[in-house]
């Protein structure tokens, strides 16, 4: 027996921002739930013209003002330094009862900023799905983008449960599965688990290009070793990666004041020689991967399934 | 027209070492090269019935020594602080005009290892095939493990021509590209493509664990922010990198003190929200991305090509 499609959880979605996760969000929609009324507004006129080309809305907007009028959910896909100025021009025009969420990496700034400028009666419920690729824009897209992947939600103190239950139910219908947390901890947690990431990986291959010893093209023909891995990273958004530092700024300094200690340690043990240090740390260090792949979050297949050869294990 | 095969390099190889990397030249020679005669030593009881049960090789040692005994090619396939002492005890009973040469992520030392002990008309050829996976073990193993990655020779100052070019041959026949270069230069460009990055990414791995206000279920379920693509190259094995990072102490300190440095001035402008810094840096970073793609040392699709699912670019 078939499994009758789920009620849309909205009437009328606008999401605001067309990029890699607008985008993405869109076409899962497209596909998970086809019934729901969808536009999208976006500032930049190229990315309009697109979104328009790959039929990825029922209306295209260059004013996010505008493509909120009458949605009962309004999704925010902009850099997290830009969402005060979008909650802003978009407060006139939502309408009461909505659901007013985001997809921004950074959770307390957001909260805040969507508290202040929302009308009552908009219900503010910030959210971050943990997934993506180093691309951009509306080609960079894909509907499965979120299959598998944790969607957290960090509603706001007065929001009612049934408006939770429709943004998770939302989520869960486009894969995802959904996690409510405290803002601030939010922040924390992805501080260590993707903002001081992306630093450091930035911060690697910024000190492999300045030296002085090293040639560029060689960095680049022995990559494999390692490095490439960092690479990917350190390619995606500029800008979203800039406000993301910005707006988390306590979390990550935090974290990465922990992640220098550590380094310092290892540093030491380096210098002095100090192997079981080494050795123990090593160690410990292979059974994370184990229970990443083990919980779903990676491909069980030796380096990320990189396409090798037929005969490689990663294709089998 | 069919190309004729290749001579083989060698009349018989011996390699020391039957894991990762020295089962995927025993496999990649039984594909590239069958004609070689071929036999494997492996100190490890299991490894050895491993070894033989695949078929990898015309016969299966426990003793180096005795694996040695007539081969005119030798290839040392063990964790670098190993090598002085496997060096050690092959050194009586390898054969005059037998080239001696090893896969080690470290140069310098071994090249002196080798120099020391290895008999008046041994050719001495440190190697370096800059490939691998996460994994370890002659299970790991693949034969196009080495296909478009550049493999490193290191030569002796007294070594003739002819003796580099045989070695050269070999690699080419098992798909890697060849550059020659001075022991003490590829121990500075492999710390920083190869060296510092794992340890990096071993650090973080630790920190992560180590937190209180963040749980370990917490960092596995949201890793796919960017941390998981830390923990692959923190899964290596424990062993081979102690080792390296003991025996390539000067260059990896050298190159680790730089980017404290650059991480601690990313560090100040997130304090003093310098906006402009960070932007400046991750725009800078995202080419170099670029060009390990079209150098052909990364797979070009998102994502390092990851499994999402049919609609997604990665699998196109």
């Amino acid at each position: 027996m078939d499994k009758p499609a789920a009620p849309s959880p909205f009437q009328r979605l606008a999401i605001i921002g067309g990029g890699l996760i607008g985008s993405s969000v869109a076409r899962a929609v497209r596909t998970a739930l086809p019934d729901m009324g969808l536009v999208i507004a976006d500032s930049n006129a190229a990315h309009r013209t697109k979104l328009s080309d790959l039929g990825l809305a029922d209306k295209v907007f260059a004013d996010a003002g505008d493509a909120v009028r009458g949605a009962d959910g309004v999704l925010l896909a902009v850099p997290v330094g830009a969402m005060a100025d979008v909650v802003a021009d978009i407060a006139p025009t939502l309408a009461p009862g909505a659901i007013l969420t985001d997809v921004g990496s950074t959770k307390a700034g957001v909260l805040s900023a969507m508290q202040a400028a929302a009308p009552k009666g908009v219900h503010v419920i910030p959210g971050h799905p943990v997934a993506g690729t180093e691309q951009s824009g509306p080609e960079a897209g894909f509907a499965s983008l979120f299959d598998g992947r944790w969607c957290i939600l960090t509603p706001a103190d007065d929001v009612p449960n049934a408006k939770v239950d429709a943004l998770t139910q939302f989520w869960q219908a486009l894969g995802a599965k959904v996690e409510l947390m405290d803002a601030a901890h939010h922040d924390r947690v992805l501080a260590i688990t993707s903002h001081v990431p992306h630093l450091i990986a930035y911060n690697i291959v910024g000190t492999a290009s300045d030296l002085e010893a090293v040639t560029e093209s060689e960095v680049i023909k022995y990559s494999a070793g390692g490095f490439r891995d960092f690479t990917r990273i350190a390619a995606s958004d500029p800008t979203m990666w800039r406000d993301v530092f910005l707006e988390n700024k306590d979390a990550v300094l935090e974290m990465l004041g922990r992640f220098s200690e550590d380094l310092t340690a290892l540093q030491r043990a380096i210098r002095w020689g100090d192997g079981d240090a080494l050795y123990t740390l090593f160690s410990r260090t292979r059974t994370i991967r184990r229970s990443i792949i083990d919980a779903g979050q990676d491909d069980a297949a030796p380096d990320f399934g990189r396409h090798h050869s037929d005969d490689s294990p990663s294709d089998a």
